[in-house]
């Protein structure tokens, strides 16, 4: 059975995020659908993780098993002729039998964006946060700069009995730029807790309009408990970037 | 009678462009409507040009006259409230009685983003041409230098008839810059003729592919006609990024 590795875009506004739910349109049910129709035969698809409702993403990769061998490159063009505009495959490769999305994947990298500014332009709307408080970029990078390394980030998952076995992960790189109006804040880890981008960048953003000191990063970290100081940022500003084998 | 002009930024994706149209939603319609029900007059919006279905501005200007006083701020605040979230006001201010958004204008700029790839991202589709031919990037800009100055647009208007007067313009500043696989075409004048940017793009995109010399820009100028040879490029790729007074 040979397996393949497909490097897949996706514009989650539409979407209730990757993974397949009942009574919800999801991106990984569009995928497994157009694959079934083009194997002719059900198709389970494998992403190296899920997205939430109204995230994107840049390059998710995923792998699935076909009973009979098809040209990858005939398989990609095909995805993109059945599958909607807002998910585009980039490319489909065959792969190692026991390659695996989610678990040979060493190091993942998020992008989130902030539009800081009292107008966000309409064009973008469904593409970045807005807020409208000035934030003071410099404090945001002192915070970033106590999270980076191996720590156990139970306090920035929305949900730790979701995640199962350790809530410790190396936080590789955590690294804000500012260009105009709008920050970017990348996230690399060797794996990331429900909800961590968006729980990291949220405390971020309550250290950027001074109504966290910094310094709270150590105290939360150490706390390894959820509390309203780490607020969830809003999801549409969220862009799965990297997935690296 | 207080003048007002406004500063706009908008999604073209969902309407038939900037200009009133019988059973077609436009821009202009839904500023018009918002500023009728906040002013509680009638309100007559006059843009620095209109826009064509599916194209943006980042910085669009309009002028209105009210009857009664409303603070500036009062009534940015009041239209972003009312406005659908496609379409957003950057500022209101009271300019004098003989400003017109459009008689007034020195110059504007048009940015025009192409994304040349096999795979268009999704989140990218209403933003950005998609042109899967690679392009010759060098060869763009030997045919955009030879339309920069004062001349003779005719043969680069969709309709000229529709164009009153002359078909002359300067063309200040037509300048190419590419990043990874996006292209971005700047174009500056003291005015532009029905059409002029798109149709100077699709010029622009026959070179790349190699269909047309670049020379071939001298001698369509001299024409006056249009012909085939300048087709008008598709418009989610266009925004109005700027009008100077």
């Amino acid at each position: 059975m040979p397996r393949y590795r497909l490097d897949i875009s996706y514009d989650g506004t539409a979407y209730a995020g990757w993974q397949i739910q009942p009574n919800h349109i999801t991106i990984q049910e569009q995928l497994e659908s157009a694959l079934t129709s083009i194997a002719g035969q059900q198709i389970k698809l494998h992403g190296s993780g899920r997205t939430d409702q109204g995230v994107h993403a840049r390059q998710q990769v995923a792998h699935f098993d076909l009973e009979r061998w098809i040209a990858p490159g005939v398989l990609a063009k095909a995805l993109n002729a059945c599958l909607p505009a807002d998910i585009r495959v980039w490319s489909a490769r065959k792969v190692p039998e026991d390659f695996h999305a989610r678990r040979s994947a060493v190091s993942k990298e998020y992008r989130y964006f902030i539009w800081n500014a009292e107008v966000l332009p309409p064009y973008l709307r469904f593409y970045r946060a807005h807020v409208r408080v000035p934030l003071d970029f410099h404090r945001m990078q002192r915070a970033a700069a106590l999270l980076v390394g191996k720590r156990d980030f139970a306090a920035f998952s929305a949900n730790p009995n979701r995640d199962v076995g350790s809530t410790v992960r190396t936080l590789h790189r955590l690294c804000l730029r500012k260009q105009g109006r709008e920050i970017t804040i990348i996230a690399a880890s060797d794996g990331f807790l429900y909800r961590m981008v968006r729980s990291i960048v949220g405390f971020l953003i309550r250290v950027g309009e001074g109504a966290l000191a910094p310094e709270e990063a150590t105290s939360i970290l150490a706390s390894r408990r959820r509390t309203a100081r780490v607020p969830t940022a809003a999801p549409q500003g969220l862009f799965l970037w990297r997935v690296r084998y």
